[in-house]
């Protein structure tokens, strides 16, 4: 926890007060060593802009896309932008992120949050848009069996997401109090140290345990010409058995950011329930706190509020 | 190398007396345990038959698929019997071989050779449908840049192929005889000792070195949403960074058995050059001399002849 001084708002960017930020698996692989990074960490947030050459968007409550590209590439031109070979990535890649009082994004980066999806739902929309991605890579049939592996925070994202589209969802975990909110919300559950899971069983397993270990099981249950979708990046690398890949012909697909557009609508729709998966908000000042909580209790989302107690006081939880 | 009894030619069976059979990677890595198999090795073969039920099969010269499926489950049912549960495949899961002057399999599996196709390319079938799966697996658009590392037998029969498909075809190898033969047919290739390769340069990369080390080269070449094939099965676990795998969400595909109407057809129509690809052919009783060989010596494919000496001699090589 540092005194820095505010982010520099060049042109074309937005000064952004931060109401709210989430704490995600990657930042913790970041304090580990993930992707090298130094500076400012926070890649998930909700804020108001308070500064800008375009007037339109002074006042605006805001979420942003985290890659900041140069929208001249093939890969911007053609809509990827955040595959974008010159990008920064706020928080992640050579770009302060959101774990500050303020923040600084292009404008192109910014989605007005509507006025229905309040502060701490909207601080979900990045990774919302990440578990949507998953539908913009790959076809999923009506009723296909999906297994998440993993009942943290993105695995029960994804599986909200994929119930949504008509998947035939079962979260695989090891906390009873999380796989308790996927059960209550109708989605299949098993817990991995009480019923053996069978093995070639499911068309799509989408690996969400943040842990390299997660894809051997994930390689073990994925049905012949099935589909492994990787959620987690994590500082290690993995080991698998590539006989398994090859002989059965399975696929593994990388899968990271996705589109926020999408997700702002799935949150403003109220068929995503992302408040109970917030487990606590810490005051920003607290935020090396929160970390540490994070690493001493099994917990889903942690938020943390800039501008502290006054905000937090106005909270609902 | 031993005498045994025949093979059992069950009803529904063919008695194939083989002709010529080819020595595949993976029967190199069976010998180091790969598949646990024990028996007779050998799923590349031509032969003709000598006995069987339905008299029509009776002196056809024949190729066979190698998995020897149920033709009652569902994978059978949706044409996909390569990866029925209760399969039993070839010299590689408890079904005896073609290393041996006859072999059994069911006339379900056989396809006849056209009269065009000599014996020495008709024991290309197997490979090269295997090589031919790929464009079954995906979409593969005219000029899409594909890389093939590895430029042993599999590499340059994926390479013929990807090219016939009017990919745009690079192989990426070590050794200056077989690279060679790529390029007199046209095809780009890259000396990995003497040419840096840049990074993220192909949309397709072939995975075909038959070695754990070649996956960790392919994800540093691919392009982001770009799609790894892995064509070798090896014994011993891979490892690879799966942060690049889920940054630039590629896809790593298993590929193996394919089509044997579409191979035999590419083999008629004279397009891929599979001759070529014959480095040495030895009698089946120097069959452990020929896996020695292949040990010491740098080679493409190695053919064993069982009736020996004097079919050698009637070979034109």
């Amino acid at each position: 926890m540092r005194e820095v001084d505010g982010p520099q708002c060049r042109p074309g960017e937005a000064l952004i007060q931060v109401m709210l930020a989430g704490i995600c698996g990657t930042d913790r692989q970041i304090l580990k060593g993930y992707s090298g990074f130094r500076g400012i960490p926070g890649h998930e947030f909700v804020g108001r802009v308070v500064k800008c050459d375009d007037a339109g968007w002074i006042g605006k409550r805001v979420v942003g896309e985290i890659n900041v590209t140069c929208r001249a590439c093939e890969w911007c031109r053609r809509g990827l932008g955040r595959h974008c070979p010159r990008r920064t990535v706020m928080g992640i890649i050579n770009r302060p992120g959101a774990f500050a009082d303020f923040v600084a994004l292009p404008t192109f980066n910014l989605h007005e949050v509507p006025p229905d999806v309040p502060n701490e739902a909207a601080a979900f929309t990045e990774p919302l848009a990440a578990a949507c991605e998953i539908l913009e890579q790959m076809p999923i049939p009506h009723g296909t069996p999906v297994a998440v592996l993993g009942d943290g925070r993105l695995g029960l994202l994804v599986a909200q997401v994929l119930q949504y589209a008509k998947a035939e969802v079962t979260v695989i975990g090891r906390h009873d109090d999380k796989l308790g909110l996927a059960s209550k919300w109708g989605i299949n559950i098993i817990h991995a140290e009480r019923r053996s899971i069978p093995a070639r069983s499911f068309t799509i397993v989408v690996e969400a345990t943040g842990s390299p270990r997660g894809l051997e099981q994930a390689l073990r249950i994925v049905a012949p010409r099935g589909t492994v979708v990787m959620k987690s990046t994590f500082h290690q690398p993995a080991r698998f058995d590539t006989a398994r890949l090859v002989v059965d012909e399975i696929n593994l697909l990388g899968s990271r950011c996705g589109n926020f557009t999408q997700a702002l609508e799935l949150l403003g729709s109220g068929n995503i329930r992302v408040l109970e998966l917030i487990s606590k908000i810490f005051p920003l000042d607290a935020g090396v706190e929160a970390f540490e909580h994070m690493s001493r209790t099994p917990c889903l989302k942690v938020l943390l509020a800039p501008g502290a107690s006054e905000t937090l006081a106005a909270l609902p939880l």
